[in-house]
């Protein structure tokens, strides 16, 4: 069909005859004559008829799909509309056709209404009308197609890993699928191609990139999805810094792209101990101070029972500024609250009063020395809150960082703050006390003879990329020598017997020839969540899940035939059936 | 790490000092003085040491992965090898690093080897590693870049749509993946992302991509794969020829990438029933030419009783000149077998005598009228044999349309040729009456007073792409109308009920002001695979499966604990049971 977009049309086109086919944002009638703004993927342009001269404009409803031939012509004087790019021009209607009509909506097409999200989820072809959802759609879409000509100009292949594999040990728990062939097996869907871009390095193809659709059943907590989208890359022959190198050019190239900025590099970097001892988190947010302050010396010899037996116990006092903040005794509990809730035994605060003096309910344990100390490590001016954590010093830095980020967090995303966390600790200590990986298991150590000796302590070859505190994603220079693999594996208490049965193939594999290299991956999702603007990774998913896991509008997952299940080697459990009989309905999903 | 990449080195670079990192290719010792072929994904250098001095170098075995430091140089008048872009140049070692020893290979790096299937994909890691390999890697990227390149410019939007979603109605079986948080309810991957694009369609999107990743559970005929990649289209406003257009701009892009020739446009058209008339087949392979002639006419009052009665009975008589293919007495057993196998009831040969007459077992039921007829209708030259089949239409052509592809397909895909079939049929008729869709129950009909009076013979707005007698894929316009939609559901014996059960949400969508809509999907896999010149998909997948669906690099798919099942709310068939308890071992795939 020959049509011009509607938000093209411009004075310079006053006198032509054009057709443009979208939707009926609005229709308004002033004195016989009809004014329908019609809309499509390129803007709005204002058609005018004559109802009595056509028929099918009395009819016109929100939202009908509808394609109008005219003339353009100018708006007559005063009645132009500066805020549209077709603000001085409208159609005179000649001929009029509805493609389909449209029932009453379920909801206005208007980013100003308000609107219930299982509501949206379940007209989500409608819901993607709204300017705000078609612009996240045209931003993920750009961010993408930034990435690849990023990469593509820096000589990376994109391979299409598999992703009925096996099951892969990262953490989360796989996603299966039976095998119909061999029934009764099952295929798992990938967390992520970690070990297939390992072997892509193995196989020689040195610069590998891949926009990978990732699959993680995780109990929904905070704002994660099933599915999820991850930008995954590897180099043969890199160390860290090339792994950053690349990451930064595609950041940088989309935040120009989305954002229109030119982010500096390199992007600032703290290895985790600082980042931890300065911020309180592995994913600080620097578009704000408050750094945490170390008061352990100031309090070294002090009479205040709390700080005195943190400081005994080989644990820390540490406070941070969080600047005039409003304040009250309500504001003080509930703070004092939320810090136990986080694992503190309790929060000291102190607020600085108008002649430098400090408030605080523990004051009087605290000698003029003290006092004068806490001004100097601070600077602190009238009206400032301090709050001060004195315990091990993990839990420590973590309530003062979280306390930061309650506190201080601007809720937009106007600014950004993009930053590297390198130098992790290479294992972690499970609750049973039990050492498991704090990355993934193929992570390289940055010291053999450290690993063996201090496991606990131990620090890895991987890194974090974080934006506006949030953790974008992470990588590692990976282990490339079959025995240091073993020796990691031999550590997280895998045994030879199933470290061959589970990894054997893997480990077989390094054994041609590897090739030193390193990766990263990150998600798509929360980058572009971020650079729109967005709270959720669900605002820039085209057709996202519910937290349990479910499609409002398709009514996804639902009950089976037996009959195709037994191809499958498989069959309900009574518990299952038990659910089904008791009428979970087909199609009818239930949660919220 | 500062690397020269090996394949890059010239003349220009004598006297400077270079790294290059890489795999030896290849060891030879002349008079103490070691050649060492370094082979990075550049290409090849040739680097050449006095192993007395570099002790490494009396180590180094195929596939060692190395990084060396030296001085280029030339190398010795006479020792210049003119097939390799370096072959003016060498590397004089000065440091020698082995990076990765390599255990002895499975097999040799290098395409001249013939590897069995099952050990290459055992290691398809060092498969990759081959040259031919390697340049499908690298060829799958550029297509898909080349791909994603032309439709950016044309304004397409790449959207990402789920894959984890309820059953869809295409033809094969989903494959599925149990919910946790819905204990035995079931996702199932897309087989297509067909409801979705036509979604976005509604939700006013206009021009959608994307390259998808696909699923079939289909038996493994032919040369399929359970996951597959397919380009998947739509736009908004658009007909027929919008589609083709749109196709044709990406697939002459692929061919200029990958061969670097230019396809004129537009590609030739055939409705259906003119390809099945004349190639006997709905993918005619244009590169050769003997095309299916009736004879229906010439025969009309033959006193020859089969083609007497093929045409008494409604039926036709067909014929194709093969050409001077050499001929004997085998080989019309053999093609007249291989006709009945496809269902005819025999087989007529004819060859051309150097005098004109034509030699046949039949020539003495043919009058003077009929042979000259023959000789009319196909301009035959001497040696040419004809072969003709006297049957119903479709199983005349289409056996006649076979025995053409047997005879003269040409092996390799030197030419290109790439067409349309249009228009075909709506529906097609089961084997017990019934009648099911041609192309998928979404396909808009040409008439729908036709698609009422006459179902079996209908017209749809279906077409296909096809290269060098391969389907690469197919499209159509949509249906946009519920109306429409429901009406062919009915033809389909889908009851209202069921309708409304299975694709309500969809009909729904529907009712809010659908755009007319069409689109199109071709497979990746087999258009990389016709442009790179191989003849099975598995060439141009990097990791695929075997015909039984196993990988036998990492034996998936594998048993699974019943711990993990039963939090699926799934328990095994106690088939699948008795098959596991019968020792089909844990990653050890068994078929080949």
């Amino acid at each position: 069909m020959n049509r011009t977009p509607a938000g093209s049309i411009r004075p310079s086109q006053i006198g032509e005859t054009v057709t443009v086919s979208g939707w009926v944002q609005r229709r308004r009638d002033h004195g016989g004559i009809a004014f329908v703004d019609v809309r499509d993927a390129s803007g709005i342009i204002q058609v005018v008829a004559d109802p009595a001269a056509h028929d099918e404009v009395a009819d016109l409803k929100m939202e009908y799909c509808i394609s109008v031939t005219g003339v353009v012509r100018a708006r007559p004087e005063g009645t132009q509309n500066p805020d549209l790019p077709t603000g001085e021009v409208e159609i005179g209607v000649e001929g009029l056709l509805v493609l389909s009509p449209a029932d009453t909506l379920p909801f206005m097409i208007d980013d100003r209404v308000d609107i219930d999200e299982r509501a949206r989820l379940r007209h989500r072809y409608l819901d993607l009308r709204r300017p705000r959802m078609g612009a996240n759609l045209r931003a993920r879409s750009r961010a993408t197609a930034a990435i690849r000509r990023t990469l593509d100009a820096q000589g990376f292949l994109e391979v299409e890993t598999p992703t009925l594999i096996n099951s892969t040990p990262e953490g989360a728990r796989d996603m299966l699928v039976p095998s119909r062939l061999r029934e009764g097996e099952f295929y798992a869907l990938p967390q992520s191609p970690q070990l297939f871009k390992q072997l892509l390095m193995v196989a020689g193809v040195e610069r590998y990139f891949q926009i990978a659709r990732c699959y993680r059943d995780e109990d929904f907590r905070a704002d994660r999805q099933l599915e999820f989208t991850q930008l995954d890359l590897e180099g043969s022959f890199w160390d860290r810094d090339d792994v950053l190198d690349a990451i930064e050019s595609v950041l940088v190239a989309v935040a120009r792209e989305l954002r229109d900025i030119e982010i500096p590099r390199p992007f600032p970097r703290f290895t985790w101990q600082e980042s931890m001892d300065r911020f309180g988190t592995d994913k600080p947010d620097l578009r704000f101070a408050a750094e945490i302050v170390d008061l352990s010396d100031i309090f070294a010899t002090s009479r205040f029972g709390v700080f005195r037996d943190a400081l005994a116990g080989g644990g820390t006092v540490r406070g941070i500024d969080v600047g005039p903040v409003e304040w009250s005794r309500a504001r003080a509990d509930a703070l004092t609250e939320r810090a136990k809730e986080l694992g503190a035994m309790g929060l000291v605060w102190m607020v600085v009063e108008e002649d430098g003096t400090l408030r605080s309910p523990v004051a009087k344990f605290l000698d003029a020395a003290e006092l004068r100390g806490m001004q100097d490590a601070f600077g602190a001016r009238a009206g400032d809150v301090i709050l001060i954590a004195a315990d091990r010093w993990k839990l420590a830095v973590e309530v003062l960082g979280t306390l930061r980020n309650d506190l201080l967090r601007p809720a937009g995303h106007e600014e950004l703050s993009f930053l590297w966390v390198i130098d992790f600790p290479l294992f972690e200590e499970e609750e049973d006390g039990s050492i498991t990986f704090s990355h993934h298991p193929f992570t390289a150590p940055a010291s053999l003879d450290e690993m063996r000796d201090n496991p606990n302590t131990a620090v890895s070859r991987a890194y974090d990329a974080v934006l506006n505190g949030v953790e974008l994603g992470s990588g590692s220079v990976r282990i490339h020598d079959p025995d240091v693999q073993r020796q990691v594996f031999e550590i997280l208490g895998i045994d030879a017997e199933t470290a061959e049965r589970r990894f054997g193939w893997f480990l077989e594999a390094l054994r041609y020839g590897t090739p030193p290299h390193a990766g990263f991956a990150f998600g798509i999702d929360r980058l572009v969540m971020v650079l729109q603007g967005e709270s959720s990774i669900r605002e820039v998913i085209p057709f996202p899940k519910t937290q349990s896991g479910v499609d409002p509008m398709t009514g996804a997952p639902t009950w089976v035939d037996d009959a195709q299940l037994d191809e499958l080697g498989i069959t309900l459990t009574e518990a299952a059936v038990s659910r089904r009989d008791e009428g979970d309905e087909l199609d009818q999903p239930t949660d919220g």
